[in-house]
């Protein structure tokens, strides 16, 4: 069954609203992310509509949070010496009750990345994490056939889509988060809900920074007046029908440079009632709302 | 009243001979910049016909600067560390005789920002200064709406214009520099001069980066042989026209990264008679010729 | 005389073969490397259907190690921090027999470039060395007119060329590696082997990082369970032949940026058998085979 308007509003999720409330605010999002996709990161926050300011430095940090709304950390590219300022960032933006969103690239694939991700998560200045299915399993002691930071091929497949979901919702429960996580069928889950976001494109993993980039949105959602849950959803919904946006412009045989080109101008171009009337949402079995 | 080619003649404006002398020369540009526009920066470089080369080490800059034209710095993601790094490399790069100039990203959003580019301007080893006018007015002393790097939407409105320019005149005249001030209308001003540059695209701000690009491009016309106010003129002139030359190929509903590439592209292919052509001068009343 | 398909089969060359490998295995390539095209890097690398994971940290690398299929090193923003990384992880790499390559970006025109190389070549740790013939010159000894990153547009003409190449096999042999040179015609020589690769295009010099994408590729497909020089060559000829695909598609007067966009497109594109119909290879008089 594939979600549709009607039980989106039984969930009571008004994703639109969220989308028009980011381009209204204009938050400002600081970025600790990795040097790899923090282009895209900052392309796709602007395209959004939020104001992106990326730094590496703690003296830049402290100055730049104590005007921004949001605060995006990424450990893509993670160090000893940047994992030391997003815990000293995470903490601050908790001072100044700004979300703050981690994305625990490659967790599980090294000591480094497990271990900065679990820190943060345990200083309880974490409201929203996005991974992919390897990571959220790593961060809940699980086992998986991660390597590098691609997510591991038979981790999500049949039987375990479900029991994943619910290691989904222990996690958002254990830590008090929003936890987002990505796949083929993308997952939202709070202590309460979950929800299965069902929009997307075959081709957006080919692209690196797809990953970053969705949770770089999510921070700028997260900023948003809106209920955290929901404007996490609207960040997931949009990006995935940006994807199915992309490739309905370039068609089926398109490449992932171009499809990069278009996602992230169709992230400029959908506006909150193309959301309303594309976000494709479905309840799980195992909601436990 | 727009700028035509009899004004820009009047004011003895070469722009398309600058344009052409940097395709000849091909300066070799030491850049020490910030890692979210890095790749933008050199393509665009690249794409003027400077070659560019990018370095984060002491050692290695100074080695870079003994064959080099120009020297760009940004401090877009700067630390203590990258900090000292660029006082270090002004320096080298005035004993030289190197063309310097500082886009200081940020300037008035934090303390180390506004600090290291006060220190560059106040060390006498730069020549030429690439802002927003949140960041030009941060390093006159003057209070801004600044949030981030984003130029604040309140500082240059009605009669605030104005006394802008006369701020950047000010601040030309007080380094001996000349100082840029993009906006939906640039400014170039030396300590005699004042030009206002009427080209460019209300989508050029919301690509990330479009400003370090022009600082780029900037540092590599300073290396031409040309007047350096006549060569930053055409430096501004260009990237507002390559702006100009995209929204035309792509339409009024073009998104920003279809933009971006054909911004690049534009820069590529536009030749010293397109300049000379499409170039928008104006003197301001503020004009102290 | 231009190579094709028969001469190929003399020289015992199976270029498809290695593409199909690649995209069937896999491999896990660690990158360290600059932060200018480490996104290029990285989308080829996906492109090609290698997973690539970049790090600047030695406890990351370390671990990222254990379960990669490659190593890849590119010295274009190297530090002293970095260059230290480096010679680590390039003997970890070669305690669990993974394959390194090493892109000597700039070598010859910075102390920090050349030494950094050339420890890790005496290392005996790398394995496949990719540089342009400037950078192959100055690890030679020899002169050469490089400024900054680019080749010395004088060092590879005429009787230049076969001067060239000879030195290319002599590195080869002093190290025992593979070494590939990029140019208008590329060359690739082991201790016994030396093959031209003629495809390509003129504008693919002129984007940012198609050097150090094709290292990139080429460190995916030194990864590949074929003999390494055949493997080496494929990768050559496959980023010679996407640059000859993009500019079949968009013609004439395009430009670098969209240029780049169709390049990563058709290294996604081309398939084992379109590798093996459209790669123009030739062995050189010098060869000494």
């Amino acid at each position: 069954m594939r979600g549709n308007r009607r039980q989106r509003q039984e969930m009571d999720l008004h994703l639109g609203t969220c989308l028009e409330a980011v381009r209204r605010r204009r938050p400002l999002i600081v970025c600790i992310t990795n040097f790899v996709t923090v282009n895209d990161c900052a392309n796709a926050l602007l395209a959004v509509g939020a104001s992106p300011v990326m730094t590496d430095s703690p003296q830049d940090a402290g100055d730049l949070l104590s005007c921004a709304d949001g605060l995006y950390l990424n450990i893509g590219t993670v160090t000893a010496e940047s994992a030391e300022l997003m815990v000293h960032a995470a903490r601050l933006a908790k001072q100044r009750e700004i979300p703050v969103l981690l994305d625990p690239v490659g967790a599980g694939a090294s000591e480094i990345r497990t271990k900065t991700a679990e820190e943060l998560l345990i200083s309880g200045n974490i409201g929203f994490l996005r991974g992919n299915i390897s990571e959220i399993r790593a961060l809940t002691g699980k086992s998986s056939t991660i390597r590098g930071v691609d997510v591991g091929a038979e981790d999500d497949k049949g039987a375990m889509f479900d029991a994943n979901s619910a290691l989904a919702a222990e996690l958002a429960k254990r830590y008090s988060i929003c936890v987002g996580v990505s796949g083929p069928v993308d997952r939202v889950a709070s202590g309460r809900r979950l929800v299965l976001v069902e929009n997307g494109d075959p081709l957006l993993p080919r692209i690196c920074g797809t990953g970053c980039v969705l949770s770089a949105v999510s921070a700028a959602f997260a900023a948003a007046p809106q209920d955290p849950f929901e404007a996490f959803t609207a960040a997931f919904a949009l990006c995935g029908l940006a994807g199915e946006r992309a490739r309905a412009l370039l068609g089926p045989s398109c490449g992932p440079a171009a499809m990069r080109t278009a996602f992230l101008d169709s992230l400029f171009a959908i506006r909150g009632e193309d959301l309303d009337r594309g976000a494709r949402l479905r309840r799980q079995g195992a909601d436990n709302q």
